[in-house]
């Protein structure tokens, strides 16, 4: 283009061509193609990282569509197999567990036979990265035929297994993000550079999100609200543009694909909308969320508890460690003979795939008033009509099934995390609190069946809205986070239920936070990998803490003028990655760092200087020995909140702490998590 | 309370009295009385903060309904004697221009008369002191009584004057917070502490936006982006509960005041939810997006400019200057003649209060469509069924009154922005943007009246639809935010339009970030208020910056071992507030800071060493002059992005460098602006 561009201008100085003569207004021309020509490059001023955000969110919608395509054709095979299977109930039972249970062991299999990272949902992993740990090769673009396949199958397994997806995505998108800025920066010629990379992680975070609920505003917010403890409003506006952009993608493909006529949300409910609720009921909704909450703490304790136990018992840590695609049959047997829809998986809804369970617990009617007078029978087949069929039973009534699904699910989740396939935990969160929402709203409406304002004209109580409210709740006490909220309203479409639906998530919250650590840092601490942790309640006698109060004094410094055998002493002595390096033994004026690696190197590339003559550090770092500056230090009288948010705000994992120019102590991760733990377990007064 | 436990527990060890023998079970009580107490001090502990929190929303939640409440009653005063007046026109103008001229003229002059502050929005003002700037006396609480009086004579003027109330309620909540916080750190009697200062401020400000609104996502996301360009996920759950808070507050007032049956939204739609817009609307909504942009690129260029010639102009100037309420009763003048129904105002919907502008324009009909036959006469009372018939004018066509209101409201805004009265500039930019949003959506309905994609059933377009993002677009675009976009749906309860909203924000912000300053940053620049400007693009050269290229070298330091002489020299030659203070001469090596009027004090305080002797600095010093420790230093190897980050994030003025000890220069604001300015307008290769 620019290479015509620039021969049609050179004509135009030569003898004027039949061209130049055929077109009206060469002037008009030029002007137009000057135009253009600016606008274009405009575009791509701006452009260069918007487009890479808008690829992103594209091939992440791709992605999600193609394989919520696939899981559906499974699905209905598996649906299709059971349906004709005739009426003897060893096939019947037969067909619906092989099923599963092949899907997860395979899934488990494959997956873990390429890379060991691919199992659960990632996203505690991509926390800790997030601080600044750097995990090797967890981003490497070679696990992610692992995760997609693995996760197609575990999704495959359907409500059987009730997995999720949002973790795997988010691990997804971020993997994809990395690779393409790989590629990116390779095609520019220019070197990786950390900070760049970080700015991408969160907003690859949000395209996850964003690209499994069609919901870019809650995809965003979550992401952030999971991932970090700060961030800039800068990450957020490109989290936007890029989850945006996923979204519209993903729901573009099911209009196309003639799944709908336009563009909606995911699960769409109708909700009366004029009086949607009666202002006392804003008192049972947060009675509602605090249920949650508590609900919530015991789920988190009992989770972290049972992940514990697997890791420590003898016998599962044994067959986990030989094989592990035997421990996730056993599991998936378990769950798939306790769903069997014949079995008690009558009283679980088990055959309503996990779409159908929240289409059917956001249903605007109240069930205990429509069952009141008739009952409908147990039908054969599902009704895709009367999903909420599926929820009753003539003796156990729907309090009865609701109850049982939510003791029995409690533990079958639990159970099911344990499995080692790459499964997102958040999905199943959320309909579990669906359910609670849904018992409690449902006991309501049949204790005020006339609505709770009585009036001209009354407004009964949707169970429905107790149900998002529960959902919202409990998934937001469960993962710490309040965006749950507005995932509720982007999902089913309407914002009627706003203020009740905020209150009981706060008030969930409230107790979870204070009791429990989420689920992704219970799995952080379980897991055992490396966390900073909050500096909680924000008391004033924290801000009265100096980084000397609990610094670590016991620093290794490398004098310049330090006589070599030294250098080789400390060297082999002691195995940090970096020395600080000083200006003389005497002054310990700090210059800068030195990595061990190339320290043994230039050691042992000069074994000539080893003769006397006293050859010092000196000279060891004229010969190559590269010095690392210090860009940042510490004094011992920074507080321990600015320290605190150096460390996290720049993703750093230890810091030198100088006093007039000498290097006096260093202050890591571990020094922080003791300051803080002391500050909420003050240590007996001195 | 405790001395009644007290008491209690201590009567069980003395002889049984007579209320220990009756009460059953002295155990168990003794059990619940413990559990109470548990209770009691665990919500106490996590309290405290939460209860101050909670009280701020539930009062910027009365002073917002009360406010609400005196200016309905004297709008509708107004609206009486305008409505009984008679028919002679010079009556009835005199009646319509008389009240908003005298309200606005004595809004400015109270106000003004009080303290200066109390003019304008106050954001650009908190976001300069969150950036860490002190503006003395801002937050004073003498401010809130003209500021409230102020605010509430200026919308008590209405749709005349059409400015909003969100800017105004930012800061009373600011105002409100900081005077709670001194409360709060008196009565326990701690020293105030800066860190919890700032924390409050972005708390507060989401308040305020959420109390207007009773929109709690909005207001904490919309505060967030414009104060802020970093913030914590711990800001975001405390504002979050302070906002809910607030809007629960405000709009349960309105239940109990019998204006509402139940809580709901502010400004209810009744949009088509099965199918709300075709797919191919998606490319007129962004389309529309990208006309708001340029649209409001235009508009803060004319608004910039307006402020800047006021400014400047010796007329207007010197008028501001003498009178204020002068300059303000002319302009208002000047907008209420213009607004005169029976004028100009006939083709402005002036009649109109501001929420029922909104709620015409977010009408679902077309009224494009209903005209297209029949058309209405003009009626001559304001008919409250059908608002839009305000729009209507036969020979003009909807088409003709629209363009007009846009084009006068265009000019009257930006003279109203310069009018010196406490005002919020929010809501008529947003009503501005729903005005362009309906005349595209009428001329698409006009266009396309049975909808874009012809088949059985036909969707004829919803103009509302178009109002709405346009609105969402247009202030979006004016202020730099995208959670403008979530704005206009917890205003209006319907998120059926999520997409292709937030496309259109999207569109709109992509070409005014790229092409203006934003409407507050534009006023601090306008202003000269002190900012720090962003690090844009984020190209990768950007990371090659370190401090040692733009750091200023010229810093003065004060010795320990300089003689007193030298001080005194120094001191009176230079005017800087802080001194570097060196151990020597010679080492240069960096100990502290030492205030210039604490020297100055210490110089006059000890003439007697004046005499021969030498003393030096460091007598001085020993004397008591204290210095204060230097908590955070940069090396000259820091990036750029590092420096930036440090100052935004620890709100910091200015930073020394050092280098092995040695202070070596200095960053601030001014040095950071200057290399942050370099790279966007890169200065000639040497």
């Amino acid at each position: 283009m620019e290479e015509l561009v620039g021969l049609r201008e050179g004509s135009s100085g030569s003898p004027v061509s039949l061209r130049e003569l055929w077109g009206p207004c060469p002037r008009v021309r030029r002007a137009i193609r000057g135009g253009l020509e600016w606008l274009k490059q405009k575009v791509f001023r701006v452009g260069e990282d918007w487009y890479f955000l808008m690829t992103l969110g594209v091939l992440m919608a791709l992605i999600s569509y193609t394989m919520n395509f696939a899981i559906g054709r499974v699905v209905r095979a598996h649906k299709w197999l059971y349906r004709e299977i005739g009426d003897s109930h060893l096939l019947r039972y037969l067909s619906w567990t092989v099923y599963p249970v092949a899907l997860v062991s395979f899934s488990s299999g494959f997956s873990q036979s390429i890379t060991p990272f691919s199992g659960g949902s990632g996203i505690p992993e991509l926390k800790t990265m997030l601080t600044g740990v750097v995990l090797e090769d967890y981003l490497d673009i070679k696990n992610f035929g692992a995760k997609v396949a693995g996760l197609t199958c575990t999704l495959a397994a359907g409500s059987t297994i009730f997995l999720g997806k949002v973790g795997p995505f988010v691990h997804l998108s971020v993997m994809i993000a990395a690779y393409l800025g790989r590629v990116h920066t390779k095609a520019i010629g220019e070197s990786e550079n950390k900070s760049k990379q970080n700015e991408m992680l969160v907003v690859a975070a949000a395209v996850g999100v964003a690209t499994v609920f069609a919901a870019p505003f809650s995809g965003i917010l979550f992401s952030i609200e999971v991932m970090s403890s700060h961030f800039s409003v800068w990450d957020y506006w490109r989290g936007f543009f890029a989850a945006t952009c996923g979204a519209f993608m993903f729901r573009l493909l099911s209009v196309f694909n003639s799944e709908q006529e336009t563009i909606t949300s995911l699960y769409k409910t109708n909700f009366r909308v004029d009086v949607p609720f009666d202002l006392p009921e804003i008192f049972f909704f947060v009675a509602l969320g605090a249920i949650c909450g508590i609900v919530s703490c015991a789920y988190l304790f009992c989770q972290r508890t049972f992940l514990g136990f697997v890791k420590t018992n003898q016998l599962i840590s044994k067959l986990l460690a030989t094989s592990k695609p035997l421990y996730a049959a056993l599991a998936a047997l378990i769950l798939a003979s306790i769903t069997y829809p014949p079995g008690v998986g009558r009283f679980l809804a088990s055959r309503l795939s996990m779409k159908q369970h929240l289409d059917s617990l956001f249903d605007n009617h109240s069930w205990a008033l429509m069952t009141r007078n008739s009952s409908p029978p147990w039908p054969k087949e599902l009704d895709p009509q009367n999903l909420w069929f599926e929820w009753y039973h003539p003796r156990f009534t729907i309090f009865g099934t609701l109850a049982f699904f939510l003791v029995m699910k409690f533990w079958m989740l639990i159970l099911a995390t344990t499995i080692p396939i790459p499964a997102g935990y958040f999905m199943p969160i959320f309909i579990f609190g669906a359910g609670i929402g849904r018992l409690i709203g449902e006991a309501l409406a049949l204790a005020f069946p006339e609505g709770i304002v009585a009036g001209g004209v009354t407004n009964p109580i949707m169970p429905g809205g107790y149900a998002l409210a529960g959902a919202a709740a409990f998934s937001g006490a469960v993962t710490h986070t309040i965006s749950t909220a507005l995932l509720a309203f982007e999902l089913t479409g309407q914002i009627v239920h706003a203020l009740p639906v905020l209150m009981a998530v706060l008030a969930a919250n409230a107790i979870a936070q204070s009791c429990q650590p989420s689920f992704y840092d219970g799995t952080i601490i379980v897991k055992k990998l490396p966390y900073l942790p909050w500096i909680r309640g924000r008391k004033i006698s924290s801000h009265r803490v100096i980084v000397e109060h609990f610094m670590n004094c016991a620093i290794t410094t490398l004098a310049k003028d330090a006589p070599l055998e030294e250098v080789a002493r400390v060297v082999t002595s002691t195995d940090l990655a970096k020395y600080f390096l000083v200006e003389s033994t005497e002054s310990q004026i700090l210059v800068g760092t030195v990595g061990r690696e190339e320290l043994v190197q230039a050691l042992r590339a000069e074994p000539s200087s080893w003769t006397p003559g006293h050859p010092c550090l000196r000279d060891l770092l004229a010969g190559g020995c590269p010095i690392e500056p210090v860009t940042l230090q510490l004094s011992p009288e920074t507080s321990l909140h600015q320290a605190h948010n150096l460390f996290e705000l720049l993703k750093l994992q230890s810091l030198p702490v100088t006093s007039l120019g000498r290097a006096v102590g260093s202050v890591s991760w571990v020094e922080l998590k003791k300051a803080i733990s002391s500050l909420t377990n003050p240590p007996a007064p001195k």
